[in-house]
């Protein structure tokens, strides 16, 4: 399909150059539903590009499937009079995947996972997803000190338009395995895992994976789902994705600039 | 209640002081339900504060009610062992109020008005909100280039996290109304709009809305839902922000930075 990741936009400037008419790239946010045989499941808002990818990795994310094997089709719905758009992806499940249990109908879509206090949704977390093992890995800081330079690199939409989320599977070494953008954080995660995912790539328990921004409670928590070892962000977790990543064994890094960063769990991962 | 807006962290920081031991601040994530009658509606992540306006603007945004009147009762219900936590709010509605329906129950949760395509919808949001009518307001860019300078100094979380989006509610003169954080965006707007109805402010039509982030479309609904003719914003709008903006007679602001700002719909208000 041709891109539709960026839009073109008149824009009307103020400042240095008062009142100028430029010329801009907006990044593209549109509709996608994904259906599972026919019936819709949810309705998210996302960037064009990479959408197989997407539903494979939120499919994933929920539960509804363990890995790609789970899914027997995925189809781009050709959807009436708007065909040309792609906006709706239809899944197939095989009989042995988990599928859409009770809870996830009774509306807990993203908080699907959560309790009612910080230790009761890591422990719901950890029913789905149990800590990591220990493991001998140990990453030399220099890797981590060029990831996000590596990360911005891959950022075409970002380069024309200034506005999107980015999230970057790493190995140990620091190579980009995928770089994925979006206009929502979550969605470029499971962009990312769905690469994978569809590549057989699962568990990346010999991986890194580095986002553009703030940590969320969410975000450890698929990478956790996805075996991933260490995090790494550019910005500042939050208080309860500090705990997940704790209680889960993962590493967790942030504010990652240039050649400075913090460790707020998993330091035994980095070299000293 | 005691702020339990950040909690403090443990880090061990590499770079310049390699592996030095400080104690940092990170804005805090907890889950927060939301009862209509005792029934469970929704369980969302947000940074504990102001927990009756985000409940209050949240329930605006997804259409359940229309004003602080339809709302009889907030109460904070204790919640078992966690009762210090006040992580749980029942709302009383008034039978008048529009209430919960069964497109909401059918999991369509954010996306409960998006249609399959940007131009569906944005029809679906002109059913709930129509666009703004002409009016003859015209604001001078100086009150604009203060705003981010301005929507910073009030945000107290930030300073000590570096880790939360922001709104602020501006009159037209640039004087803050009310500034709130979140860890997620969506919520941060929600207090805002909440604090607005629950103090008789509704409809805001002679007031500005500052984001600290990006424009999404959601972003734009919800202040369109509460009739804001001005919207501004830190960074870049996607494209169907820009759209819904553009449809809905709303002035979108982008990339304010100091005395530089891009205009992306309604340059009928702002003075030449």
């Amino acid at each position: 399909m041709q891109d539709r990741s960026s839009h073109r936009a008149r824009v009307l400037r103020y400042g240095g150059d008062a009142g100028a008419r430029v010329d801009d790239q907006l990044a593209a946010e549109e509709p996608l539903e994904i259906r599972i045989a026919g019936q819709p499941l949810t309705l998210m808002m996302r960037t064009p590009g990479h959408d197989r990818d997407l539903a494979l990795g939120f499919l994933f994310g929920e539960g509804i499937i363990r890995s790609a094997d789970d899914v027997t089709a995925l189809t781009v719905v050709p959807n009436g009079e708007h065909a040309d758009l792609e906006n709706v992806i239809d899944v197939a499940l095989s009989p042995s995947a988990p599928g859409v249990d009770q809870r996830w109908q009774r509306n807990f879509l993203s908080a699907s996972s959560c309790g009612l206090c910080g230790v009761s949704s890591i422990e719901a977390i950890h029913e789905a997803a149990p800590p990591l093992p220990d493991d001998d890995l140990a990453i030399d800081p220099e890797v981590i000190y060029g990831l996000d330079a590596r990360l911005r690199a891959e950022q075409a939409i970002f380069a024309r338009t200034g506005g999107l989320h980015a999230a970057g599977l790493f190995t140990l070494e620091g190579e980009p395995v995928a770089v994925r953008e979006d206009i929502g954080r979550h969605n470029a995660v499971d962009k990312v895992i769905g690469y994978a995912a569809g590549r057989g790539l699962l568990p990346l328990d010999r991986h890194i994976l580095m986002v553009s921004g703030r940590t969320s409670f969410e975000i450890v928590q698929k990478s956790l789902q996805a075996r991933i070892p260490i995090l790494v962000a550019v910005s500042a977790p939050s208080s309860l994705a500090r705990d997940l990543a704790q209680a889960s064994n993962q590493t967790l890094i942030g504010f990652l600039r240039g050649r400075s960063l913090n460790v707020y769990s998993g330091r035994q991962r980095i070299q000293q």
